[in-house]
């Protein structure tokens, strides 16, 4: 190849499809691929429109959040150290009831800001007017996994109402703006969805050819109550219906037997470990290092903005990796290397995205980050990835491409109006409360 | 007061004192003190040299990590996910061996300009050549609370050796750099340190009058391994030999019985919380709720850059807080306010320093940093605490004063020039690898 749109050059290269970086590397971009990855020595001849001179960082495939709840940056902090239900009925649920359209698209907004200024190119989400969502990333130039929330709570015409909803979001989003928004549906949970309405929603995946986003193993106490009512775990009760295989994308998946954990792997499911909103919650820790063991793929989420109280993946790398040596007792449970590749091409793999994104490849997606290395905090360099997983931070990420197209340069994001985008979101916030 | 060196006016100041916050608030700094902390429209007639304007910006104390070995950041990441002896044994001991005096300096300074940058005004530290980071705190402008480390290994003559090293810098350095660097004694650990050597080093610290900073409860199995051959468990053992009292500063307390707990409530001992080393070293959490419910004063900690990666109190308050919550399955243990705290009031107190340092009050020393709440992340602001607890990071961090003097600057090091430190720390480090 001779002409590229961007070439980014004198970097190291964490490709993450193996663990071997490359020192003193190059990228081309070409109409929003990946057209070059190698030695600087070897890009000598490629021309190109926009030149990245990236001495002294490191460039890595976008990092890619498995599970959050966007447009909930509105709600960041506002009801904090306090019990799930009294969190949920008191302050959440009502604030809920009151969002319009616009509020979804205004606090959706800023958590695309976020995310593009933390190094974040590709999140899994499922709230509702998930259309504001799909907008959202549409004019951030981000790329999203998106899916409208069903819940039944007990009302059987709610749900159904909910489900057409859904696939209908799915059906008009599955495959928008350039194809950066991708369409799952979203059914809440199992316990807050009906056996019929479940399996009518796979039906429905199966019919439209997208996959399933949805809580599983949210707590204890919530599996041993489902298990209780209805004899069988949440995970056997979704495997007797059927709904469990490749497609699905299971959020949490804390406190599960090993048997559960069996079935997801053998049905294929990829688990989200979101372990910032699980510690902040008072729960239990996934048994991640059981999970991936037993050969199920996991990705990481950061869950809402409400309930971590960030989307910051590098804080969620960190403190993933943290909680599993924590929990197992052990220093050596998910090392750094096997916490980035889950950042990136597991959770690729998780949201159905392994084709395109998720390591640096010719012939992928351009979504790539550069990490600018030059800081106290990341000095001296013994270790690339435990530098990047365990010292730095989403303010040390300074690059941040999309699709080809730059979304941050130099810590100044291209497509969003940061003021603004701020603005909107604090008068969101404010007014809501004010309703 | 009418003239002051320095001016901090429009902020939401967070004294640290009681838990109301100052809207639009003024802070003047005059002799290295500060002289008015209230409300901007009182501080009206106040003519200063220097003049801040703060508006977005939230000021706080500067936080106190009170357990670390900063010349550690020479070896940060290098030899990560490795069990704790392995760690030790083959990287840590063999290297340290090599360490000179320099290095020591140079390591420290690096560790110095992450701390500035990361809005940590104050440290506690226990090391080799504890006088190159007297020296580099001297340089930096920080405050430091700096013990020689005493750790006996089975040679009475080296520990003797060592304790006279310490005693000498405690005396030479207990009132240092215009009293920004303040001395303790630093007996490593009850196992690594004979009953005889302790006794020693508790006399020579009554004698000096200043404090002690050690190892307490630093795994399960220690403790066990302690218990079995002196049939006392390390909190007994130190309490029988007369050495606990208010003075003293133990780092990490984990895995320690309700008795044990008791025992350290009585003797008035000062706890140090170290949650990220802790888990990243496979080790069980301090029971922070049981420790302050029995009235146990806890500050917090960071430990060594090597076995962390880092320096950040910021990160050290969510990932504590997270961690008890998870450790308690309570989402209303340690809430942001109390951990906040923990990172001022209460570690001035740990440190011994309560009376000049840890809240922004009038005739305290002027040890002040300002957060920049103008983000995304930190977007919208519903409760400051949550803001600066679980959504804030040290690159939020603007300003840095310490003793009334500015450290940084719109996020510019001015004590320190920080291409120079990161280019020192460097070449030591690799150096250190190829000697």
């Amino acid at each position: 190849m001779k002409n590229a749109d961007i070439l980014i050059h004198g970097c190291t290269i964490l490709p993450m499809n193996r663990k071997r970086s490359i020192e003193n590397g190059a990228l081309a971009v070409k109409d929003g691929r990946i057209a070059f990855v190698g030695k600087n020595a070897s890009a000598g001849r490629i021309v190109a429109e926009a030149k990245i001179d990236a001495k002294g960082k490191v460039a890595l495939p976008g990092l890619i959040n498995c599970h959050t709840h966007v447009p909930m940056t509105v709600f960041r902090g506002i009801a904090d150290d306090k019990p799930l239900n009294v969190w949920l009925d008191k302050t959440i649920w009502p604030l809920e009831a009151r969002l319009k359209p616009e509020d979804v698209y205004n606090g959706a907004l800023l958590g695309c800001l976020e995310m593009i200024e933390g190094g974040t190119t590709c999140f899994a989400d499922m709230y509702f007017h998930e259309d504001e969502v799909a907008k959202a990333v549409e004019k951030s130039g981000l790329r999203g996994v998106l899916g409208e929330g069903v819940i039944e709570a007990g009302s059987s015409v709610q749900g159904e109402k909910m489900l057409a909803r859904s696939v209908s979001f799915a059906e008009r989003f599955r495959d928008y703006a350039d194809g950066r928004v991708s369409a799952m549906l979203a059914p809440h949970a199992v316990y807050s969805c009906s056996p019929e309405l479940l399996l009518k929603v796979g039906e429905e995946a199966s019919r439209l050819g997208v996959g399933l986003h949805l809580h599983l193993g949210e707590s204890e106490t919530m599996l041993r109550e489902f298990e209780k009512k209805n004899r069988l775990s949440e995970v056997e009760f979704l495997n007797k219906i059927g709904l469990l295989n490749e497609r699905v994308l299971a959020a949490h998946c804390i406190d599960l037997s090993e048997k559960d954990m069996r079935t997801l792997s053998n049905r294929k499911v990829n688990a989200a470990y979101v372990p910032v909103a699980n510690m902040k919650l008072g729960l239990s820790a996934a048994k991640v290092k059981d999970l991936t063991s037993l050969g199920v793929n996991v990705g990481l989420g950061t869950d809402g903005p409400a309930s971590n109280n960030s989307l910051d993946l590098f804080e969620t790398m960190k403190t993933g990796a943290l909680l599993q040596k924590h929990e197992y007792l052990d220093p050596t449970v998910l090392p750094a290397y096997e916490v980035l590749k889950m950042a990136t091409l597991n959770g690729a793999r998780a949201v159905g995205l392994e084709k395109d994104v998720g390591s640096l490849e010719v012939g992928k997606k351009a979504d790539i980050i550069l990490v600018d290395l030059a800081k106290p905090h990341l000095t001296p360099l013994h270790d690339i990835y435990s530098t990047i997983v365990y010292s730095a931070r989403a303010a040390d990420v300074e690059t941040v491409i999309v699709d080809g197209k730059i979304l941050m340069q130099n810590q100044q994001a291209r497509s969003l109006d940061e003021q603004a985008v701020m603005e909107k979101a604090r008068k969101t916030a404010y007014d809501l409360l004010s309703r």
